[in-house]
């Protein structure tokens, strides 16, 4: 069995450093907030989870020194925000080599990088993974079946990621195309707003399968032109993790989106959510993606009109419908006429 | 404007007659049930699309020689098991050239052809096209935003036919790839079924949005090994069409599929939908297709244990999630280590 450092105890860091020690590893979590830390060590459980016990054996600490000493692996379970700024503190205590596996989602609206690629700018001589997939923390903390997808360029890495997560409810494949998992997961909160928006417009199945399916299609174009793979987009962590999104209630930017649809600003939307609606922010840097690459995105162009230029949802739907007549790959060839 | 002939007069091609004969077009319905055909013409009302108003001047008739006669487009809308027969029919009526545009969905079971391959077979010298995409006709009949794919081996017909069904909330792309386009639609409702399966036994959004993703990725698999392209089974007719049907409770296949993860054997199952469940037959075709085309399709030959072999849903899923360690996408390429 093996020794893990979880950094972050949100529900997912908790769910997942749960799930680690009940496969028997020894596992400690961190939180940079002290009274999170003192909450957990004493309740035992995670407000937003409150039906997971935390076993006693899971240590809880606010030093990053003591939850990254002589780990098999650390899992980096930050916000996206807070990730560079938690990747340069752990500079001091990081050993050559350790393998870390972030499992948070974004892109850096400023320099327009994926976590994975700032984290290695932070962390140099780590060894940087990626966990994604369709995983709702409350769902995993139940032990309902979930898969995901440990994500690592060299193959023995990603299997020994693999290795230390794979339970009887918890299956996880390998890939080696962590940027194509990193772009699926951070974009997808764009699409996501866009089915909610067609939720609180009163559209129905029909509409919301149609702006997944051609959501995916924009964002494998773009993630192919920055060097992801087809496959990984019509897979867990691409097309799998945008439709765990867009059909819960649980996630913030489907209602957030709802809200929107319904004829709310997007101030209104997020004051109403109450927390931090990523897919806001992914907007923008997707937009800024598509611009520098050179590839169309018509829902994310719509969804920015929407967010930021007064555009109703319902005139966006109806520019997205009338657009020109389209192929729909453009890649595949026609028998002669 | 073009002249339009119906053949079958179900919800669906009761829908694109009222859509067709909306955009201008001189549309006429068939069916083979002489009291439908006195039903649809006294009360221009479709039983099981009671708000659909069926305007005047579309034509209702029993005679396919009068349906058939001097027509642009002729829409095939007859249930899976039906089209060998009424295709036959059609024969000694069809002009040379007719451009013929099915919109039902299946494969064969003797044969494991897809409906396009045998009408071909039984109507030569016809230009056979497909419409496909996720496309509830309950929602298509209020003019809710809905998006579809029609496939034709010559780009020139694909287009013709997208322009006669093209309007403001109908959106349809063209596409080379019939065989894709016929596999998704077909074998969409086996992982249904599994989905439904999923819910009845009261797993969450994790665990059916990993059955769609893996589910298409099968289908991928073999549609692919058959000649089909990746591109479109992570499209509308694809990943789209399965969303859709996962998502909805106007899917007999997902109804069913909840019955059995509660425990009801099929044919109780089957009993208590009354109607027929497709995806029960597709099952078959799908496993016999598999060891056809030596393909691996484990989400498929457990729906056919649980189906045929007297397996528990529960146990059958733990069966998937405890298989092998696997790579996600085993095409792809990893660093060296």
């Amino acid at each position: 069995m093996a020794s893990i450092g979880v950094i972050g105890a949100g529900t997912w860091g908790t769910a997942l450093a749960v799930l680690l020690h009940g496969k028997g590893h020894q596992t400690e979590i961190w939180s940079a907030i002290r009274k999170e830390v003192e909450g957990l060590s004493s309740a035992r459980i995670h407000p937003n989870l409150p039906e997971l016990r935390i076993p006693d054996e899971i240590g809880v600490t606010a030093e990053l020194g003591e939850v990254m000493k002589d780990k098999d692996l650390l899992v980096l379970a930050v916000p996206s925000v807070f990730v560079r700024e938690t990747a340069r503190k752990m500079r001091s205590y990081l050993k050559k080599g350790q393998i870390i596996t972030n499992v948070a989602k974004g892109i850096e609206e400023s320099t327009l990088m994926t976590l994975s690629q700032l984290i290695e700018e932070e962390l140099p001589g780590a060894e940087i993974t990626v966990l994604s997939g369709p995983s709702h923390a409350e769902e995993v903390s139940k032990g309902l079946p979930t898969t995901c997808v440990a994500g690592a360029r060299k193959r023995h890495v990603a299997e020994f990621v693999q290795s230390i997560f794979m339970n009887q409810t918890f299956r996880v494949y390998t890939s080696p195309d962590v940027l194509g998992i990193e772009l699926g997961g951070a974009l997808k909160n764009v699409i996501a707003l866009a089915a909610g928006m067609a939720d609180g417009l009163g559209y129905g199945d029909n509409t919301k399968a149609a702006l997944i399916t051609r959501g995916i299609a924009e964002i494998s174009r773009l993630g192919m032109e920055m060097g992801g793979k087809l496959e990984t987009f019509a897979g867990l962590t691409g097309i799998g993790d945008l439709i765990v999104t867009c059909a819960s209630m649980h996630s913030r930017n489907r209602r957030a989106g709802i809200l929107i649809g319904r004829g709310c600003a997007m101030e209104e939307a997020m004051a109403e959510v109450k927390m931090v609606v990523e897919g806001v922010y992914s907007a923008k840097a997707a937009l800024a993606l598509s611009r520098k690459h050179h590839v169309s995105m018509p829902i994310v162009e719509q969804v920015n009109e929407i967010l930021f230029n007064g555009r109703s949802a319902k005139e966006a739907v109806s520019e997205l419908m009338l657009r020109d007549k389209k192929i729909e790959n453009s890649g595949l060839e026609w028998e002669e006429a």
